[in-house]
């Protein structure tokens, strides 16, 4: 099996990051994190905060109760978007955005705030749109840091400059940045960045959340136990724990704790360039291919294509049935981009590597798609 | 060490729950459940399905699509409150909730929705308080199924004959139930059970979910990436969908899944009233504690109780520091019922009891407390 849907979730993962997971499950050592006068309690306690500690260093950020734990990076995104805005509010975002951003941003439309989305120029963010679309109440730019089709990465520091010159809050969607690209909030105020760890951090499922460099006035969304100030009506109002109700899950967070540490300790990006390299050299041979990238621009290892008109699903199909080889087909939750690039009926196949994948497999995948091609 | 404190959180888990995770984390099996082409993305959705099964199998529902997975039972319970209200509608609830139950309806406070409290007769819910409560505008019992300090096990079926009469939606906090009470969810329909993984089921932290039977009108509350409809603006409003956005944590439902099967064969319930008993004479031979129980009724295995007017902090430090014992002091997350019994500053011990505590450990439970009350 050739596994080339790492940008969908990596099924590699270093023993050690299972081996975490599986310790605080069954150490014993474990408990409820929410303020137990006993040792196991607190031992809860520090393996958030040092989690906390070692996410914030990955992005950039000191303080450790600046970074939000949460359960994906769609729960995060629903967070900050139902806490941040008021009705008659205006958002600025993309046409390359996940659904994990639209929809909660329809969902604010029903309740009265508007909409506007910047295109695409040859897959990349067309940010001179931006200030063309900015009204009195405009409050945010939210946009993804890199494409989950195209994998073209946004210029944030662009994205950046332009918010700050219009006081504008940045809200950068980080699912498919994350352990694929240096992103440093440090250098960005009034910016929250998003992430998910069982994607390119190959962290477990059920891992993520967010990082904020300022200060924003966050409403509850949730709320329920605090372990503090239960006496009180509201949620603790302040970070974390206004976003972390209820018990949190300390066993899957070891996981991510150890993954990002490795992270740190090697972030593996010259690997993985070299073989996305290896990659995108091997498919611009075939010919008859379409692709969905600029290769002369910074992209995160995914490479989308489709072969003629082809059926993406057929495709992917093939590639499974005969070859072993796992690739994404479909519309990757980006409803808006297939619209752009007319590919709802026929979908697009993503390949999507992470640095456990090898030159030989890519070899093999190659092989696969010319073969397809030829016989089709 | 000597722990006390599982309606907290359990830290004994089965070495098979443990594993199940490792397996679904390390073993190269579980991809993301949204709809791949491939094997590894296909088992993912087989063992959340598998997971809906078995969920549905311990409360009474065939049905897995009406079985919800989510990261713990707050997440649960603001999904469900969340969803079900609207302006002007009145909830009937009760003062012995935690505050997963509470606050959220406290946010729906400021939108216009209101509340009544039933209060407690010797700890027990005083259900013959709800019909008097009732309103044209009443759309809900919202009820613990145990209290998390009294232990006190609520009379389901009293109240489900009340919501029948009165055309309420019955919605029960499971969270100290399950593991320790049967609950049938199919002996009441217009009816929702919330559950939590990693307290009484003995499965890990960030797994939960609830149980349905009968049709609700459940409006939209976080949304993302389905891996399906995705063109549609809206979240699919079926179940589970409609309520699981974004990447499942499949690596944690593995571990549940385990968990509750290993309920589902033995559900330890003798094993537990035996050691409850031991604990509850144990503790009334010693003279001047104050519970905050009615031992004639059922309960779960939670027994509290103040040592005189010492403080329960206090209490419980004595308990970690002299003997290694771990209970929890405070307010548990109840603020209503600590206001009820005048217990906001004392506070209150309590003890909570698992399958996996031994004769033995209660027996040194019982002549540790013996001494700090003499000491005091």
């Amino acid at each position: 099996m050739i596994y080339l849907d790492n940008a969908a979730t990596t099924i590699d993962k270093d023993e050690s990051v299972a081996k975490a997971v599986y310790n605080a499950i069954y150490s014993r050592n474990f408990a409820n994190p929410s303020r137990g006068a006993y040792i196991q309690s607190l031992n809860s306690l520090k393996l958030l905060m040092e989690t906390r500690k070692n996410v914030g260093r990955l992005f950039g950020m000191d303080n450790p109760l600046n970074v939000v734990l949460t359960s994906n990076v769609t729960f995060g995104l629903n967070f900050v978007i139902k806490s941040l805005f008021s009705k008659y509010d205006h958002i600025i975002t993309s046409i390359s955005e996940h659904n994990s951003v639209l929809r909660p941003l329809y969902d604010l439309e029903e309740d009265g705030i508007s909409i506007s989305y910047i295109g695409l120029d040859n897959f990349s963010l067309r940010l001179s749109e931006i200030e063309n679309n900015i009204r009195d109440n405009s409050k945010a730019l939210i946009l993804t840091g890199a494409s989950n089709i195209s994998g073209m990465v946004t210029d944030i520091d662009k994205a950046y400059d332009i918010c700050k010159k219009n006081n504008l809050i940045l809200i950068i969607d980080g699912a498919q940045l994350a352990g694929y690209v240096d992103f440093d909030i440090s250098k960005y105020d009034n910016t929250i960045f998003l992430f998910t760890g069982h994607k390119g951090l190959h962290a477990p499922q059920g891992t993520g959340g967010f990082v904020v460099n300022g200060d924003f006035d966050f409403k509850q969304v949730f709320s329920g136990g605090s372990g503090f100030n239960s006496f009180s009506k509201k949620q603790p109002q302040s970070l974390p724990d206004l976003f972390e109700p209820g018990t949190e899950n300390v066993h899957s967070f070891a996981g991510l704790n150890q993954a990002v540490k490795l992270s740190l300790k090697n972030p593996h990006y010259r690997e993985l360039d070299e073989l996305t390299r290896y990659l995108s050299d091997g498919l611009r041979n075939i010919d008859n291919l379409i692709f969905y990238k600029d290769f002369s621009k910074k992209s995160v290892p995914i490479i989308s294509f489709n072969i003629k008109n082809l059926s993406a699903n057929y495709v992917a199909m093939k590639l499974w049935d005969d070859y072993s080889i796992c690739t994404r087909a479909g519309s990757h939750c980006a409803p808006l981009f297939h619209k752009n690039y007319k590919t709802e009926k026929q979908g697009i196949v993503r390949l999507s590597l992470s640095y456990y994948n090898t030159k030989d497999e890519i070899k093999k995948a190659l092989s696969a798609i010319e073969k397809i091609k030829k016989n089709s």
